[in-house]
């Protein structure tokens, strides 16, 4: 296990920058310690997601996935969707540094996009889940999020609407009970993994039009990898190294304590992964955040204390890099990031199954 | 204004039922007994849904007021969308009692479903608003609803995304100052009206395919009328007679007191159009609901206490007609009010114009 992860990290990132990496795939965890950094060569981001073993891409697993994404059923009360924290519209978040659950409860962290989800290895602020999959179980039965008391609720409640029992029987044909947790599941990450934004105009740029961005920009891309952003903002969707599924790829934020702005924006208040493995030395590390689409997604940070980008730039030069960028800097990354936005293909808007003639959310 | 209001009730109804019926339009209310009746002829929904002079359907428009619909920013906290208790890919309303507002607040009323509100000719359960237009201004300002302080705080924010003030200028071409309050209701509204759900079995089979719904349905379409539903049930909407816009169709609900059902739904503890005129006279008038779609849209009436269509008849025709329904009867209902279940043409999903680099909710 360690070598593969070992090498995978090494071939990825083909690390020079010194920095203190946690790696944590099926249990074992690892800390490498590597110096020295520079991306050389980055690729654009694939026009297909990657698809793991035994959940592949299907047209209807994708428009029940999609269909379920945008439910408010799920939810006890019927008021939360998967789409009401995770905008497909949007930019794939809400624009909130906390999301709002069922009746009003505000979550202890600011919603990620959902685009290019699929190119994480691990889900979640703190790669609690190992997949998309795992992703889609946890908000239905989070009291402040969707708030059913269990996944067998939820599916009760499904196996009342007829149109589901159909749409999950032609998406898992061969099926003799097809409405499970695990397939509901399985159909949300099927629609996730088409939410992805292979046409920004940084992609263009990598492949081959080198007038998609703009001087500045061009300087910005230098930049990052100058100033070491990009020894963890590595990979294709500039959250770290191409690692197996389930293996997350994690930094101490902010990794040079005491700055004004940890106090500030209160930077160290949560406890990141320690919170999910309860073990004190993951205490402060968080997943490497995606670049992917992060100028349309203000409010930053896991907490969504800051609430534009170019402060979202200096905060992360200063607490991880113990770098005070010039304003002109800044405004070339910034310039940089504003590239790597676009959005996912757009699509029909899915028909949501009736429950005729009855309620199924609990009236009054 | 009297014989024009009259005119035109008696034109489309052809009454012959004793009821009373009340009709406010402009500031003239009238009271009218009448007597006999029968729906002689009905008409199916027509394809293009009216509009007021003033403000044509166009694509821009359709498409900036569809944006607009979904777009959560509308609400002081970024959470409420117009979708989010009209939801178009469910059928038009929220399957909830009461809506779920800003900060979970519950709304006082039933969402009633967009969908073929625009052959309506007053909107809101109580008919306070004349038209879409004057509708779609309400819940932006509703402090339970979407909660801005006013519709001046709605036009500062959507100024500050530049892809609305691009979109309403493209709407609203050879405007100086495209962004207002007035603009916004006249987009949604004309979204709105393609909102509309034409193709229902029902329609079909007015329209002569006399095959399109059971022989079950078509003996409730005969049982409603002998019964005296589509007395005030009329029109194509089966919410009353066509009425210029801005004159309400209201009726007395329940109009037999007294009742069991009247206890144990509650039904009179809401004063209904005297909440909104503060007309004694108007206290426990009703907008009559529109029966297409009913099907979809349980719960019922409008504090959404009766989980269930065929109570929902039984509660009817006691309350309203003094009668009490053979089971058979009820069935042959249900069977005729569900070919009046239809969904709008599926359309696209919106892109909302993002914010670039800057979140546009408060912070925290």
């Amino acid at each position: 296990m360690y070598s593969h992860v070992a090498a995978a990290l090494l071939e990825s990132l083909q690390m020079k920058t010194f920095s203190q990496v946690r790696l944590v795939g099926g249990g074992i965890a690892l800390v490498l310690a590597l110096k020295g950094a520079a991306v050389s060569g980055q690729d654009p981001l694939p026009r297909v997601a990657p698809s793991p073993t035994g959940n592949p891409q299907t047209p209807a697993k994708i428009e029940l996935g999609k269909t379920l994404y945008f439910d408010p059923r799920l939810s006890a009360d019927g008021t939360v969707s998967c789409n009401s924290c995770h905008n497909v519209m949007g930019a794939g978040d809400d624009g909130r540094s906390f999301s709002s659950g069922l009746r009003g409860q505000r979550g202890g962290r600011s919603a990620p996009t959902v685009f290019n989800a699929a190119f994480l290895s691990v889900q979640f602020w703190d790669g609690r889940a190992p997949s998309l999959e795992e992703q889609a179980k946890g908000p239905l039965i989070n009291p402040v999020e969707m708030g059913n008391k269990d996944h067998a609720q939820v599916i009760a409640r499904l196996k009342q609407i007829p149109g589901y029992v159909a749409a999950f029987s032609r998406a898992f044909p061969n099926s003799e009970d097809p409405v499970t947790i695990d397939r509901l599941a399985q159909a949300i990450a099927v629609y996730e993994r088409t939410l992805i934004t292979p046409d920004s105009s940084f992609d263009h740029f990598l492949r081959g039009n080198r007038r998609a961005i703009s001087a500045q920009a061009e300087a910005g891309w230098k930049r990052v990898q100058a100033v070491g952003c990009t020894s963890c903002h590595g990979g294709v969707a500039f959250a770290g190294p191409a690692l197996p599924e389930g293996t997350g790829f994690y930094q101490r934020f902010p990794a040079y304590p005491g700055t004004e702005y940890e106090r500030k924006y209160e930077l160290s208040k949560d406890t990141g992964r320690m919170d999910a493995t309860k073990n004190p030395a993951d205490k402060g590390f968080w997943r490497v955040a995606s670049w992917r689409n992060v100028a349309l997604t203000a409010p930053y940070f896991h907490n969504g204390s800051v609430a534009t980008l170019d402060e979202a730039v200096r905060v992360m030069a200063k607490t991880q890099l113990n770098k005070d960028l010039p304003e002109a800097e800044v405004a070339e990354i910034v310039a940089f990031l504003e590239t790597l936005s676009a959005s996912p293909a757009r699509t029909q808007m899915p028909i949501l199954p009736p429950n005729p003639g009855r309620a199924v959310v609990d009236v009054r």
